[in-house]
């Protein structure tokens, strides 16, 4: 394991962004408590801007957890745009859809409960794609549902630097997953590919080819 | 100084995306040879991905030096877009002018010598500003350029962690200018604001406000 960023990095970039929205920080109040990994609320930030950005019509999550994600984009989506929930655990879907139920986001999400790799096959036209399962399915995902993704679309990796597991050459079956579903995308002549090293590593991928 | 990043996990980034462009490979050189600062090989890699994302039709920049990070913008840009690089340096600029006109990108290009801060009000509808000035300068600059940005225009600023000296507190006039750059921006009602730590920390800002 390997500290990515300095915590003091870490710690001055969340003094300048305070957080004010009840629901997220009950999300992350929740998350700390039950130990349940969530993207914290650095890369929320990131992901809501990335989405403001791209403006996408139809973002399709894979392992939405309880939905902190899937918040962050929700809030960032035009009333036009849409997010599909994916979880297999119909806990963490029905908390989810609690809380967007406690929220104005409510109509621009969808909730499913289900195999990831199969759920999100059911879309077409994906603008922006977020991929957040076990890590050893990564590369599995992508190809997959590649397919689907529309011209020009946003593929969004969460731990794909996996606690600097990858730099030190780990070969248990989620460094080894992650590592391969990096290098995949990196040379990849479908995808213009970029990591941002926030908190476990955030991969950007740009679809180049048109669908 | 903090080292923002852990030097493991810039190079298994790196190692993932061996660059080919001769005239970036070129530039990377010169800059070593010379000391001269450029953004890096992964924030370059960023800069072009945002602006395939955004898809700016004008992009000017406060502090091109010779033009490394303008020819990843340059390259993102469609065939409609256009970038205009300032400098205060005739010599930066002069450079920067010869490596694209090595490349198919010249036309996409304006060259500029001058006061960054004089010269970019000239411009209107701005859709993508890159801050690389003088770092006591950064809140002035963007001041005075923002009634220039478009609607949803993009910010970008880099040094924005400049050596994690902003975490330690550091008293000097461009730690001082940098860190209230930063919190002007995060408490601004104009801006949603995100740091990525990539490099010496890559301050992104979407306009929110319609202008």
């Amino acid at each position: 394991m390997i500290e990515i960023t300095d915590p003091r990095i870490d710690k001055y970039i969340m003094g300048l962004a305070p957080e004010s929205d009840s629901l997220l920080l009950e999300m992350e109040k929740k998350a700390k408590a039950s130990g349940f990994p969530i993207v914290d609320p650095l890369v929320g930030r990131l992901l809501y801007l990335l989405t403001r950005l791209k403006q996408p019509a139809l973002i399709v999550e894979m392992g939405s957890g309880f939905g902190y994600s899937a918040y962050w984009f929700a809030k960032a989506l035009s009333i036009r745009g849409k997010i599909v929930l994916i979880d297999k655990e119909e806990a963490h879907i029905s908390h989810a859809r609690k809380v967007f139920s406690d929220s104005d986001l409510f109509d621009r999400a969808e909730f499913r409960v289900g195999d990831a790799l199969q759920v999100a096959r059911e879309y077409q036209g994906i603008d922006l794609l977020f991929i957040d399962i076990d890590k050893h399915q990564y590369l599995d995902a992508v190809m997959a549902i590649a397919p689907m993704l529309a011209k020009n679309a946003l593929v969004i990796a969460d731990n794909s630097l996996w606690h600097g597991n990858v730099a030190e050459g780990m070969t248990d079956r989620d460094t080894v997953g992650i590592d391969k579903f990096n290098r995949h995308m990196f040379s990849s002549n479908d995808f213009f590919t970029s990591i941002v090293p926030l908190r476990d590593g955030v991969l950007l991928a740009y679809k180049l080819t048109e669908s």
